[in-house]
């Protein structure tokens, strides 16, 4: 199921003309997805391609918005891997929460059109699951001079083990 | 139902001499608020009245505490616009979590003062059902050179159609 | 059940050579934790020890990455605290999502092997329970001159009340 499921969205990404990257491993001591009751939540992602940070810098002064949003966009590959690691389509009711935070200088304002980038690679890759409610802030520096981090979080169907348990 | 929240809401906040705002529209490719399973997500509330911003610039620089404690509590009742428009009062268990993210100087201190202008306003609205934790944080910029930027969530009552179904 | 699984705590950290601390007070208008559904909340914790920051600062100007592990620690056992105040250990499913925000200046890269101050010192005391994702960014200012904190989330066993009543 989830061999098939990493197909088809590898397809949908192709017409989209990007590539799904194998998930990035941690870079601490966590993990990088954890299931919780129905949630799905997955660690900070950051603009990795083949383990090399893309993209370094800050926003509003060595990067482009266009550039930003391409970062946004690696990320959010990133977090998409992560998520087919972890669980199928199937079993994926919806995305939850994005959190995008943005590596800019003081005067940057753009910071909604750099996270867009990971906003619609999410909506055209999951459709209707897809939706998902976010904040976007633009920070002083990020782990190894990443221009972002997102984190992701996606609601999973069904009742949790838990209450299977207690029924 | 939801009108009659609003119109309490509304009554409560012109006591505390606040006007309720429509609900801003999401500034890129988002939804303003999404409810899985319990729990009904607000995307990132700006300091906006009638689509300006208010309060731009940074807290220990072009803006006192008490201007940030007002831009704080425009951006609740922003939040709370938008919970009124996904939810009514008589679902809500309860706010769950603030993130507040100010544009601060290196130097600021105050952010706690700062933020309790959102959570003042939210817990004198809505009671009990106000209580929540908070994190906050000074950030170099957020989007439109907004200078606060909340998120907020909060807990509806009740089993979760996907409970429902399963039994 | 909350003594015994503090004196169980307390003896882990104490072969860590660590103390568990009193859980801070909240420094301003909302709760120090928050159970909503099955998901303990825990509001943002700074490096406090007595009442009294400690590691003031920023990581890559006044403090190294050792003091920033050991404010990331400190940090850490306070949420531990407040974890011990809010529930019992045999009600804990597991930790979920840790949240490290660093003072840090804008060439800081270290962010992850400061943040793991607070993850080694939750997966050493917690064992299995204690694996979470997280996030971890720099930020220009935090209350008080913190150099960090952290905001941690716990997933509790068995059914909420609310799935009780329905059943």
């Amino acid at each position: 199921m989830r061999n098939l499921d990493r197909k088809a969205i590898e397809t949908r990404l192709n017409e989209l003309g990007q590539l799904l990257p194998a998930a990035p491993s941690p870079v601490g001591n966590y993990s990088a997805s954890l299931t919780r009751g129905k949630v799905l939540y997955i660690s900070g992602q950051l603009p990795l391609r083949n383990g090399q940070l893309q993209y370094c810098g800050a926003l509003g002064e060595s990067l482009t918005v266009n550039q930003g949003y391409e970062a946004a966009q690696l990320c959010a590959l990133n977090a998409l891997s992560q998520l087919l690691d972890a669980t199928s389509l199937h079993s994926l009711e919806g995305l939850i929460r994005l959190d995008g935070f943005i590596c800019a200088t003081p005067d940057f304002t753009e910071h909604a059109s750099v996270l867009d980038g990971a906003s619609d690679l999410l909506q055209a890759t999951l459709g209707q699951a897809g939706s998902h409610v976010r904040t976007v802030i633009g920070c002083n520096s990020l782990p190894g001079n990443a221009c972002i981090e997102i984190a992701l979080s996606a609601q999973l169907k069904g009742a949790p083990r838990s209450d299977y348990a207690s029924l």
